[in-house]
């Protein structure tokens, strides 16, 4: 106490000078260590940030109603913040991060639209159901990092149609469920499918993240490709891209995915016996992607 | 071309080690220039925080979920992003690093509640409609930092009631506009109003900010204060508080927006005279708060 009978607390009035110390303490009583970390680093890059640029109020302001306009955004089967992570280079660098290859499949962005579940198909099934596009037979192989076979292994697929929309972007043009399947490899690991060759597709521009991307110059799209999402017990889980070779914008993908490793041909058949054989017209496109999952650490 | 016949271009493919390089030339065609300036930086930053803490997938979900549920609490009366910057003491940066004080009377953050406009009133008028709370008079002057007076200045002020809450977090059970009013100086620059000497008070704690807060074992209290905006033609403008000297928390508010020169004393007068003359029950409280506005910069 002091003599005027008040604490003699002195207290860490914010100053913009030691603003990183006085917000950092107030989390002192945090109990998750790891919580405790991860706002403690916010806090310090997001001040550094505010600092650098000397933000005004009225682009704080500005930040304010672009994060709320993104949350007004969001809906069961619209996800905007994942968009502005995407775009932002943070989806992917989260998953780089986390996901080294040693051997493995490399992983890519999940991207927005996981957000219903596939349906469980047969092998060989076709997963195009608007019976649009250039038809495609799908096979590859799951396999451990030492090349034995992974049968039982899920394999999670999903795509845009053949003008560049997910079913969920249009549940009134599109059959549900369209382009998508949960496949689970035979015997020998393997898997196949029928489906479209996917085209290139820009990203939603309709919200905050197409005003973002036209306010910098940046085109919207994502070169072709289709997801994966393989799955086996005793595995690490991957979820990444199979990205077709020559495709427009496959050297300035809106989020950040491309790996070279994950680009591969989709020739064209022309074999009325081996058309038959796929149960697809001829000629069609065929494209092989072999995944290779790495062993969950004993 | 290269003997395969494709495009040389050497792509910036993505990587852990590169990423901030890579996004931020993605941004190399924004005409606006302090736009490019914000959006380098904030990637640098939002990179370097990622990697800082290695940022797993799960933690990267749990940030999209918070940022959703924090955009799905926003209404026209309720803005959670606002209180998120303000618990992460960015509102109290942006606010602090774009109004030196410059003998002026310091600025604090606006806060969430500013969402209605004040209704005008004449002064000496009674802002408190609902009847509760320990009446109080405020007076003071609004003068130039040469101590010029300021006639005509509004004088925007706000306040929770008695129970600690705005009018607009209870519009069954607060009068319309309780509490708030504008204020306009009279030839000699003063105002005064009556109202009810404010109480601490917890920010909304039923959203994912107050979830935050809790994780952190931070306490969501405010200690008690009235808001002030104060504007005049050729002045800056200043938003502001006044801090009831000896509320509770005034060492730890939980938007850090304390400053030692926005403290007074809200003194008990008990003279029956004055109380008549203040149209007040006697005995009642009383502050005085003058404000200081700077010059337009010429």
């Amino acid at each position: 106490m002091n003599t005027d009978g008040e604490m003699d607390t002195v207290a860490a009035r914010f100053s913009a000078e030691h603003s990183e110390e006085v917000v950092a303490a107030s989390f002192a009583n945090t109990s998750d260590p790891r919580l405790h970390r991860i706002l403690t680093s916010l806090v310090g890059h997001l001040h550094a940030f505010v600092k650098d640029v000397e933000l005004t109020d009225e682009e704080w302001a500005a930040a304010i109603r672009f994060l709320t306009e993104t949350g007004a955004m969001c809906s069961p089967v619209r996800q905007e913040f994942i968009l502005l992570s995407d775009v932002l280079g943070v989806s992917m660098l989260v998953e780089t991060l986390n996901h080294d290859t040693d051997g493995g499949t490399e992983s890519t962005v999940e991207g927005p639209f996981h957000v219903v579940d596939s349906p469980p198909r047969e092998l060989g099934a076709d997963i195009a159901l608007d019976g649009k596009g250039e038809p495609c037979l799908v096979t590859g192989a799951v396999t451990g990092t030492d090349g034995s076979p992974v049968p039982g292994a899920t394999v999670d697929v999903w795509q845009a149609n053949a003008d560049g929309f997910y079913d969920v972007q249009q549940p009134e043009l599109q059959p549900e469920r369209n382009l998508r399947g949960l496949f689970t490899t035979d015997d020998e690991g393997r898997f196949r499918f029928r489906t479209i060759v996917p085209r290139y597709y820009p990203i939603p521009t309709d919200g905050p993240v197409g005003r973002l991307l036209e306010a910098t110059g940046r085109h919207p799209n994502r070169p072709a490709h289709i997801h994966f999402d393989v799955r086996a017990g005793n595995y690490r889980s991957v979820t990444t891209h199979l990205f077709v070779a020559g495709t427009p914008y496959i050297d300035s993908d809106a989020v950040f995915g491309v790996k070279d490793s994950l680009v591969r041909d989709f020739p064209v058949v022309d074999d009325p016996e081996r058309a038959a054989a796929a149960e697809l017209p001829n000629p069609f496109r065929t494209v092989h992607f072999d995944v290779v999952l790495r062993e969950n650490p004993t």
